[in-house]
Order: C-alpha cells, then sequence, then structure tokens
C-alpha cells in the first residue's frame, strides 16, 4: 500500500460508508450517510468521489458495492464464478484521472438459474483472507438481498439470493401488516415460532397474512407481529439456504450484528452450528487483501 | 323481496361496485369508482351512503366487504366457520335509520392457526345458492388476499387466505423487479415457468431474486417479467391452496376473469381440474339469497 494509504468505500444503493486506512492497514476513520447510489443523479458521481477525496484527503480510493453496477458511476462488469482474490483483482476497473478502482461484483449461472452479488463478495473474500473463514465453507450473508455461497479452496463457486430483507421492508412500509409490524424485530418466542411455522410449512405468503388475523382474532400482539413476520421470513430464507448448501458443517454469518444475530437465533432453531463474523471487519480485510495486490 | 327492488354495494378496501336490482332479481343498473373504505374519512361514511341512495333511489341497501370491518362504517362481527346462508343472514347488522344490512364477514381458527374473510363469502355462498357450485367443493377465490375453502352441505367450513395478489402489487410498485414488472402478466409460456418452479422448489423469496438476475445476465426478457413473478406467487399460492385441500375433484375458481383465467392455467400445470364461475354473477347471487330471506 501507498504510504497515504487509503479510501475504501462501501457504496450501496441507499446509503455509503467510507472508511480511511493508512499505509500499514490500520482504519483511521470512517463515516456513513445516506448518499447511496439511488440518491446521486447520474452524471453527478464524479463530484461526489472529488467530494469524497476533498473531504478524506488525496489517496487512492477502493470503491465496492452498487456504485459499480449499471445504476452507478462507471460500470465494473459481473466476474464469472467461480472467482477468489485474484479473479476480484483481474476484474477491478481503474479508473486513473481519479486514482481510483472499481471491485467487480459476481455471476452465477447454471442451467436453471442465474445470480449476482456487488459488494458481499468484499466481505466473503476478506473473511478469508483474513483467517475468519476456513477457504472452504457455507457462507450466509443477511441483508436486503441475502446471499448464501460456498466457498471452495478460497474461491466463492455458488451462490444463491433470498430476497429476505427486501421483503421484509416492503411489509412493513406497505402492506396491510404495516401498523402491525413496526415493533423491532428481535430473536423472542415469537420470531422462533414464525422460524419454525416457516421451516415446517414453506407457505410463507399464506403464513404472512395470519399475521393479520391472528391480530384481529387477539391470538397474536401487535408487539409481537415484526418479530413473528421477521421469523417468518427468516425461516424461509434458511429453508432456501439449506436447500442450496449441499453438506456443510458450519454456517458462517457475515454482516451486520443486528441481523447475523436474528440468523444465528433462526439457525440454531434449525439444529445448524453457526458461527458470526462481523462484516465491517470482513470487508477491511478484503479491500486490504485486495490493495495490496495492485498498490 | 320490496317492491322498489334494492341497492347491493361490493365496497372493499380501495374499489366499490354497487348494483341496483329490481324486485325479480333483475339487474337494473351498476356503477364501480374507487371510493373505497380506506378513501372515506372517519365520520363521512354516513354521508356517503345517503349520497349513495339519492344516486340510485331510495331502496334498500345490502351492504358487502370492508365497509363492516373496524376500518368501514359500522362494524358486523365475523361470524364462525361453519356458516352458510342462514349465519351470514342471522349475522347480518341492520341499520334501520339508513334501511341497510351490512354483511358479517367469516372467520375460521383451529389449534395453529386463525383466518378471516369480508367480502367473498357472498360470492361463495351465493356460488352455491345460484347452482354453480356443488353443496360440497373445494373453491379458491383469486385476489388481493386469495382464499381456499371448503364448502361442505353448503356451509363453509374451513379457509385459508394467501397474500398472493397483495404482494404482487407491492413488488410492481415499490421493489427492485417493479421497473421489470410494468408488462401485463398473461398466461404465457414465462408464466406457466414460474407457476411449475414454485411448485416443484417451495422457495419463493429466493426465486424472486431470480428475476433481477436473469434479467441484468439476459436469460429473461423484461416483457416476461411481469408473466414470470405472477407465475412464482399464483404457483405458491396453488401450493398452499391444494396443501390446505385434502382431496377434491374440482376446483371451483370464483372472482375476476382475468385472475380466474391465470389460476386455471396454473391449475392445469398442477394437473388440476377447474371451472371458472364469474365473481360477479355469483356476487348478486349471494345477496339475492340473504335479501328473500330479510325482506
Amino acid at each position: 500500500m501507498t504510504p497515504q494509504g487509503m479510501i475504501a468505500v462501501d457504496w450501496g444503493t441507499t446509503n455509503r460508508r467510507a472508511y480511511v486506512i493508512g499505509p500499514d492497514g490500520e482504519l483511521i476513520e470512517r463515516f456513513s450517510d445516506d448518499q447511496g447510489v439511488s440518491s446521486i443523479a447520474p452524471g453527478s458521481f464524479a463530484a461526489a468521489i472529488t467530494d469524497l477525496q476533498a473531504r478524506l484527503g488525496a489517496r487512492q480510493m477502493l470503491l465496492a458495492g452498487m456504485i459499480g453496477s449499471n445504476r452507478g458511476w462507471i460500470e465494473a462488469p459481473y466476474a464469472p464464478c467461480p472467482a477468489g482474490l485474484p479473479e476480484l483483482v483481474a476484474g477491478l476497473k481503474q479508473v486513473a484521472e481519479f486514482n481510483a478502482a472499481i471491485v467487480p461484483g459476481l455471476r452465477y449461472s447454471d442451467a436453471e438459474r442465474d445470480d449476482v452479488m456487488r459488494g458481499e463478495e468484499v466481505q466473503l473474500i476478506g473473511a478469508v483472507a483474513a483467517g475468519l473463514t476456513p477457504p472452504d465453507s457455507l457462507v450466509c450473508h443477511p441483508g436486503t438481498h441475502a446471499k448464501w455461497a460456498r466457498v471452495d479452496n478460497g474461491s466463492i463457486t455458488a451462490f444463491r439470493t433470498v430476497m429476505t430483507g427486501e421483503l421484509f421492508a416492503l411489509l412493513k412500509t406497505h402492506s396491510i401488516l404495516a401498523a402491525q409490524m413496526q415493533a423491532p424485530a428481535t430473536p423472542n418466542h415469537s420470531f422462533i415460532a414464525g422460524v419454525r411455522r416457516s421451516l415446517e410449512h414453506r407457505e410463507l405468503t399464506a403464513e404472512l397474512f395470519g399475521i393479520r388475523a391472528s391480530s384481529l382474532l387477539g391470538r397474536l400482539a401487535d408487539e409481537d407481529a415484526g418479530s413473528y413476520a421477521s421469523g417468518l421470513l427468516i425461516g424461509a430464507d434458511i429453508a432456501a439456504g439449506l436447500a442450496f448448501a449441499g453438506s456443510f458443517e458450519t454456517v458462517h454469518l457475515i454482516g451486520d450484528p443486528d441481523l447475523t444475530a436474528l440468523y444465528s437465533a433462526a439457525l440454531r432453531e434449525a439444529e445448524c452450528e453457526n458461527v458470526q463474523i462481523d462484516g465491517e471487519t470482513a470487508f477491511l480485510a478484503g479491500i486490504c487483501a485486495m490493495a495490496e495486490c495492485i498498490w
């Protein structure tokens, strides 16, 4: 890495997190705001990049997430699976005039289906690079679009996306269940009941309406409805993830600690061993591993 | 029925349909507008009723749907299953000063779950009364909240709601799939592919994200995405409905002809015999059967 260190940005659809990293990989400064790519007008990205460099010092930049999508600044095409650190580095889109590079997303296709990720790959590869996950592992990254991934010999060989977080937000914001779902989801008895229901019945769109009926008829308190709905959705997520996973010993949960805690509770209900890994730590490890390859 | 005939209103959350029915049960006039209960301020329902009577003539009124809910005008409490024509009539909420009666909804509870309906019960009971469905039958009523119901000896004994239409609307309006889902859903090859996928895999929240990935990677054209999403959701609906149904010979589809056509195509894919019954015809039959009991 250069003596000036670098700026790393995890630039999502609705938020971004920026980090200043010193020459020895130490974290110097961090900030986050709501200037995700959907908040930046087409044509205004260069100004946003320049503004970041003015704010955080003129350093080399490594940008990950939706900033490299067709809705972002400059497209860094999806790299195909299997992909590990070398393939991510080979796919970096260099933008010399801004002293920046953009991380590619990943794509997976087989005879039946397609999948894409953009942003999570840095955390998954970073967790391997930092020894937080073994080079052969099953990883789950909860979020708006939760990812289940098989990592083999340090490369992501296949993955499966589940729209869990987005559906939860849609239901909480716009659906007939919205008024009941306002209490925060916690891994309480209602959450576990929802997880169990989804694991046993696989009828999510029917179970969801039960929230309204059970509220009207007095079986479910509104303070529990958000947790129950979260349990239903995460239970369905885990059912899909386990169907994808094949054989494994431990689920490595990487991401926001509030979310990995919910998934950990749900996985215990499914009798799956699991460990939680902080997503920010994994992100910074991935960024530094890539930076060392190019700078 | 009285010599002046009557006014029947199917008064939902977002729309209402009003009918003037003559003394021999003949349809004289119909209209529909967007004055569903969510468009009418609390305290303004009496004025809305008076306005309807002024517009359609001073006749007795039978009101069904969300108008009788706790978000509507005057609550007509849910009648418990089993319920047929006599129980619906017994549950009518008379509002003498307006010369009106409000149809109760139905509720169902067992050890595991609760369910409610409000509005569809008129069509289900009406179809039996008019001989459109046999007194022992399995009925599916597609819609915002699709209903599967067992009818035994002319009474609704149990039912199951699936949030199919509402989820489709949420995805089409607010989700990351919205831009792709704008073409109308039709029972084409993409619809059938979605149905088959849901019947085989039961992983709806994962399959939905596949729409985005397959669009980005060129496997799914945007003009087909709405039909494919509809197929996934209706396939999941049918899987839940068949799990509810127990043994049956024919699925009796009652409702909007555009929707029953989609469900009919999906049921053929699931190798289920089915017949389609026009929901408006069934509604008017149900209203007339109730009116004959009280007027």
